[in-house]
């Protein structure tokens, strides 16, 4: 594919899995036709921190190679970091699509405020770039081949048709059968919660320290609210699920209660 | 100030400054009279966390003095950690309240989402606890008299009126002169970004490494939008702002225009 002033078109992959994850590898392959394929990753692991950025300290960049072949950027950061630094430095150009994933486990409802995969798509959408978060239920190691068939088809449709400013797109698939053809469904953010469980632990010296297990999703519906339209639901019924989402935490309904405090009586 | 069952009310007092800094003793000594307060705050500064948490590794809790007397808990984790730790482990009975500050900086605008005094409170809407998160536009040592008056004020208000499931109030208060008595509005989160601005610096081996430097705020306002009524422009006309925020990204306007694309249709 090529811009109008016939240019490749250049697609920025990341993620908050790691550089050496299998997802982020089957993206790369599949997006290698449609265009130049720049990948900047942490260097291990980073779920979880949300839209963390590193003040305290130095970022590293690190050339990575696969099968012998020049792959990607490797971060010492987190998955923002990335992101911030391929625009502002790594990268010639402005990438035209920003992508973060494969995921390997969903990243809907109350979990997207924890998702390093989601907070780096949103750090491209606050930069102007429009991009996807993709996440998959399934957590083993898997065949890919269905999920980046899919992420190919819409990112061609984004670069195509583009997205309003400061929206994203965050998609979430199930587990995939061989052969099945989920439906796909615009949803909305579920609103639910995650009940912690910490272990006390007691170390070989003798104190104490907590950790955190898996954590229960909890829906919260009031109301009248059914909560069928959700991220979680879709996927719950087997559904693709794509939430268009931007970085605007503004609850408007609560605006006009507020003013009736007399705090704000002049 | 008593719960209807003649217990007395319960704060929690958090911040990622750290359980050393002066807004949050500040704080922590205006509202002695109001409730039973109670300190979770992490060891250290733990700035621009956003909302991460902590899972790669055990959390620590140790018991801190000020002067000789019992002050708080410090958490070796990060903001959204030590309120997710003290409604799970430390505190005996669910909190009527959390406050998160006072910050040193403000949080208005994009810096929300990267601001851990932020997703603190985030996370104690997100377990059913009002929250309140407040800041203030001076990173010098100052005197906190009018903020801590002031959040006293709104707080004594939260307890009694409750706020809506879900949402919390993020506050941003202007530097303040004694005697000053600023206007009170309230504000939606304005669009904006930061352009990143990444020192390139060598090491003493001879190794690349990049430092992120002082960030500037731009604003994104497109079309009509003056953006006048936003937290980013009430601060800047020395008003105290105060926007209620919630856990929801999702960008309602963009669910139309996405159920048009192609890929949608039957």
């Amino acid at each position: 594919m090529k811009k109008k002033n016939n240019n490749r078109v250049q697609i920025l992959l990341t993620n908050d899995d790691g550089i050496e994850s299998e997802g982020l590898y089957a993206l790369y392959q599949e997006l290698q036709d449609v265009a130049d394929v720049v990948i900047v990753a942490p260097q291990g692991e980073r779920s979880a921190l949300g839209h963390a950025i590193t003040l305290s300290d130095p970022l590293r960049v690190e050339k990575v190679k696969k099968n012998g072949q020049r792959y990607g950027y490797a971060v010492s950061g987190t998955p923002v970091d990335c992101v911030k630094l391929a625009v502002s430095v790594i990268l010639k150009s402005r990438p035209d699509l920003v992508i973060s994933g494969i995921n390997s486990g969903l990243n809907t409802g109350v979990h997207i405020v924890y998702s390093g995969t989601v907070s780096a798509a949103l750090e491209a959408v606050i930069l102007g770039i429009p991009a996807i978060a993709v996440s998959v239920a399934s957590t083993a190691s898997l065949d890919f081949t269905h999920y980046t068939q899919f992420v190919r088809k819409l990112s061609l449709m984004v670069l195509h048709r583009g997205l309003p400013a400061g929206t994203l797109l965050n998609v979430n698939m199930p587990s995939q059968e061989s052969g099945h053809n989920p439906e796909i469904v615009i949803s909305r953010q579920a609103k639910c919660y995650v009940k912690d469980n910490f272990q006390k632990r007691v170390d070989p010296r003798n104190r104490i320290y907590y950790w955190l297990d898996t954590e229960e999703l909890f829906m919260v519906e009031g109301g009248d609210d059914t909560g069928i339209d959700t991220d979680v639901e879709a996927v719950k019924k087997g559904k693709i699920s794509i939430t268009p989402i931007r970085c605007d935490l503004t609850d408007p309904q609560s605006i006009h209660l507020l003013q009736t405090w007399p705090l704000f009586r002049p």
